[in-house]
């Protein structure tokens, strides 16, 4: 995958900053590949970036606008194709993650070929996979898992593949969404997989490899998610990680999208265990990624002490106070350094 | 959908009969519509119809030939390519339901247009899903699902369908794969959803209806098989089954096309309480189907009693022996008739 950089992102008009997640990830990640943001009127989400127009931008040298907001369902509003086609105008190219090609939107097609530029669709793969055959592969794997969509398990992914490497253990941070695609610049759109290949997809996703080597695995949805399990199941068999860390976002009270309350790190844990272990019996939960964004920093810590002592894990918020305590506890388990 | 009649049936060179699933289904609930079958050398299946060529079959007015076949993966063997061609070429059509469309195969394609005959892929669906969104419908639902794949999801819903009507309660067949799409003549083949899209797809298939009709949908795959146990979450969340029946084949020790061993009923049943609670929190299990069809009648009755009485549940072979014990704790249950 190779998109032109830097970067203009592209914020639509998003009613919370969640809904920029691709945004923020790819800004929080690659900061040097980012230049600028543009919004529309009524936008809710900000990032740190100048706002530009799209002549500013590409004045500035900006090779690429990237869609850095999503709906649930990935579909493009009717009413952002005009700012696309106008990127395309001012000469740079669009990447998205959307579940329709770009260049299925005629007038987006249109301006591609008119303007001759490229277009990028990175929920889109041109790889097929076999159905998934749960057979054990060599190598440790760790997939981040989730009480809720939209709680850090890409950042904590990120986070644990960089404290992994920190430490002189072989560790890669497979990207499974997106943003990850994004920033990783490879990987698997794993929800926008036939259904039938969801395991297969992830088999694919983390080869068999080395003894010593870590598949840091973006995990996708949460398995007590009413729109996005079977997803999450999928990825959880055919990653059949040796560790899963439980990703968690503690202001919430029902799950994103829909009105069911969102499960407990508890439920979660035993889900995970229970149904993972069908391709991994020695599956096992290493640690707490607690999401304290939304809370002080004296708050964060004691919710983090006490998440910790009552479930008796390693527990962390991985961008706030780094992933330390789940690299000890992995490699203590694991019997790593 | 509109399938021209009658059908003849394709085999290939499949290596089971299991592998015929969809000649076997077909003939089995639509005698009417099916003529022949054609087989290619080496074959291990077979059905009660005489073998045709396609010349022959042309002249005894068959219309369509149906590709009742089919491998984990849904792809198109290369040799049997050449008698699709010619299926065409004596004036047929061809229904498949293949995870790529037969028109994307150029020699299909071409000889299609050629001779100015429809290709129908079972599939495919020109519909598109929101994501689920977990809230709670009208109307009653059963939904059949399984120890393992190809165990008689299909025909248990089938047989309840018919068995409730008998019993003048409104119920309807809900399929979800290419078989029952062929025999209902309407469905979604939910295992070639887009992933992020399966328990919306569900939720689609049995829209909110009268409080006193049922949807008997039929199910897919095993929320313990490791190719497709995401596809069965997806499909039990959109479905919110009221009730389930589990369906067994008993002579197995290995899930189909995986060395994973095969589940306990009563695994099951716990695992789809356990998860379909999460969109149906009155979910409960409503009998057993055991297909029998490799054991003497004998040994069927004796093991279906032994498993009813271990399980307090009815069991029954629904194409064997019947519906009636499992329609009989239905009416029951839920205070009908």
């Amino acid at each position: 995958m190779s998109i032109s950089k830097p970067y203009l992102l592209f914020l639509g008009d998003v009613k919370d900053e969640l809904a920029a997640k691709t945004a923020h990830g790819v800004l929080d990640w690659r900061p040097e590949w980012c230049l600028g943001q543009i919004s529309l009127p009524g936008c809710k989400a900000h990032t740190t970036l100048p706002e530009m127009n799209l002549a500013e931008a590409a004045q500035e040298g900006v090779k690429t606008m990237v869609i850095g907001c999503v709906n649930a369902g990935g579909v493009l509003p009717d009413h952002w194709i005009a700012t696309i086609v106008k990127a395309l105008h001012n000469g740079l190219d669009v990447a998205a993650g959307l579940h329709i090609r770009l260049g299925d939107i005629p007038a987006i097609a249109k301006a591609a070929e008119e303007y001759d530029r490229k277009l990028h669709d990175l929920r889109f793969t041109d790889l097929t996979f076999p159905t998934g055959n749960g057979a054990k592969r060599s190598g440790k794997r760790l997939l981040t898992v989730g009480t809720d969509c939209s709680v850090g398990k890409k950042y904590s992914a990120l986070a644990l593949q960089k404290g992994l490497s920190e430490r002189n253990i072989s560790a890669d941070f497979c990207a499974t969404g997106q943003t990850g695609i994004l920033i990783a610049e490879r990987g698997v759109p794993i929800d926008s997989v036939i259904s039938d290949f969801i395991s297969g997809a992830a088999e694919h996703l983390s080869p068999a490899t080395k003894d010593d080597h870590w598949d840091v695995i973006e995990g996708q949805g949460s398995l007590l998610h009413p729109s996005f399990a079977g997803v999450s199941l999928g990825l959880l068999h055919g990653s059949q990680p040796d560790a899963f860390v439980v990703c968690h976002e503690p202001t919430r009270s029902t799950m994103r999208g829909v009105s069911t309350p969102i499960p407990s790190i508890q439920e979660i844990i035993d889900q995970t265990v229970m149904l993972g272990r069908l391709t991994n019996p020695d599956i096992r939960c290493a640690g707490l990624a607690i999401n304290t964004m939304m809370l002080s920093e004296n708050h964060a810590k004691s919710l983090i002490e006490e998440l910790g002592e009552k479930h008796k894990l390693p527990a962390t918020d991985p961008v706030r106070f780094g992933t330390d305590p789940i690299i000890d506890h992995i490699c203590a388990e694991f019997k790593l350094v």
